[in-house]
């Protein structure tokens, strides 16, 4: 699923969002959750249960109103091989929905060992001569800190397969600043590593105007993300941070280019657990909260001149 | 199991070496493999039992001769969820082994998403009150690109249930340069890096004298690894790079320490698959190759004057 397709998916539904998909099964509803921790006691079974009808309601809750969604495979894993049984399935499930599935894993390593990930999450494995996927995603987040040889083997993936990834380049976090904000000869590491991911997007732009090859700018930098915007033009930013994390509409509009795109937002506590605020419905609650995120984000897209729509 | 012990096994197996268990289905010997193709065809589910039994032959062959061994997970992941529990299989039998488990994870995220990765591979994970152990092992590789807020998750856990970690500082591959080597007011990112390392190091070192928050130093740039030695003297360096990547006994010295210690070396395919090119059975393979490798690393050290048996 190309870069297209998201493109045309975020004018489409006019809203440049993604859903972050971070199940904590203290936060997961009572009325989801109850009845496998009756039928299967306190284990990783009634976990993995919970988690899948809990994605699957708010992707059914939200599918028509956003173009993605984004599992963070870190709260799958720490429920072991039932939480990567749903994490497959979430995954799985927004695919049929016709959602760009964006896998947020963050891995990256050696050449031989990233080639390995991306086999496992955006290109195939092969037994024997029979190709196989391991698990099932439209693009991947990546950690640049080994350098070209472990982009290279996704970037390899990403065109045989038509994926995409989003590099690491400015991060949500305060402690972002410490190796992210050095300065060499006068210029930020993230500015450096934005050069890189420009070096690879210039190679692979699409019709849209855009590289599958992206950014992630985190939400609550709005300063760097004006420079970051410079330095990648043909770049799609992933953006961290807003809600949960503290930014806003304002905040995020540097993220996009004069035309309006070029930037997709995340949110995921503050939508998949927004029925703990509101009291309705976790379902209602979430599709809800992504339409006051989309008006929120779109009324300031207008206000700087960046309407896509 | 803390750093006290692993460095215990080194001193009594005369033995500064892990073995990387990363497995490719299509170099597992045939006599391995065969009997489960025939019988599950080209599915996940063959590879799953190969890689179990192939990784227990190895465990078996070498668990009396090294300390620890080092799964890299993205050669289960790859696998899926059958390769995965495979992968828990192997962290179990390594245990049971009495081996240190290094998990060569390399995760990194935001503190909220680093401590889920945290509980999911040292920690527990927390369902309803009670507390399981989603996957286990006794210290896991870790990516600084972040910062502090990442790292700190995998201290606190490291502290409750003595464990360990490796934070990535200078990796073994060619393009590690284009970030690591960028210079700073004069200094490399990863002399920085390993600033950032030291100084959780020095809040907890341990009886030995060292540790359980490491470094990753490659064994392919000497130099690098002897400045990094000043700038983190309690740090156990995980040394990645000897073997199939090139690098010698002598190549490695600079990574212990005057008192021989300081520093595990790792190789994987070098020994996991050394039958390809002596013709051996795998076990015996791999059982000569690790005597091989030992010899060649304490004969380094002795003529380094690093003895430290």
């Amino acid at each position: 699923m190309s870069i297209n397709y998201l493109v045309e998916q975020i004018k489409v539904k006019k809203s440049p969002i993604v859903v972050g998909l971070d199940p904590r099964i203290e936060q997961i509803p009572a009325e989801v959750k109850d009845k496998y921790f009756a039928e299967y006691g306190n284990t990783l079974e009634a976990v993995m249960h919970a988690l899948i009808e809990f994605n699957r309601g708010i992707i059914d809750a939200v599918s028509d109103l956003v173009p993605a969604v984004k599992p963070q495979i870190a709260f799958y894993e720490k429920y072991g091989i039932e939480g990567l049984l749903a994490y497959k399935d979430t995954c799985n499930y927004a695919k049929e929905k016709g959602l760009h599935v964006i896998a947020d894993i963050k891995r990256g390593d050696i050449g031989s060992t990233s080639k390995a990930y991306s086999e496992a999450h955006i290109g195939q494995t092969d037994i024997n001569g029979t190709k196989v996927s391991a698990f099932f995603s439209d693009s991947v987040t990546v950690n640049p800190y080994l350098g070209d040889d472990c982009l290279k083997e996704f970037v390899d993936d990403i065109k045989t397969f038509d994926k995409g990834m989003w590099v690491l380049v400015k991060t949500s976090n305060k402690s972002s600043e410490q190796l992210q904000n050095l300065k060499v000869d006068g210029e930020t590491i993230y500015k450096k590593v934005g050069e890189l991911v420009n070096n690879w997007c210039e190679q692979t732009i699409q019709s849209c105007g855009y590289s599958p090859i992206g950014a992630v700018v985190g939400a609550t930098f709005p300063e760097e993300a004006d420079l970051l915007r410079a330095v990648m033009p043909h770049a799609y930013f992933l953006v961290p941070g807003y809600g949960a994390q503290g930014a806003s509409g304002k905040d995020i509009v540097n993220c996009f280019n004069e035309d309006g795109l070029g930037a997709i937002v995340n949110s995921s506590r503050g939508i998949t657990f927004a029925y703990e605020k509101t009291g309705e419905d976790y379902k209602t609650a979430a599709r809800n909260a992504v339409i006051e995120m989309r008006d929120d984000i779109n009324g300031a897209l207008i206000s700087a001149g960046k309407k896509y729509f």
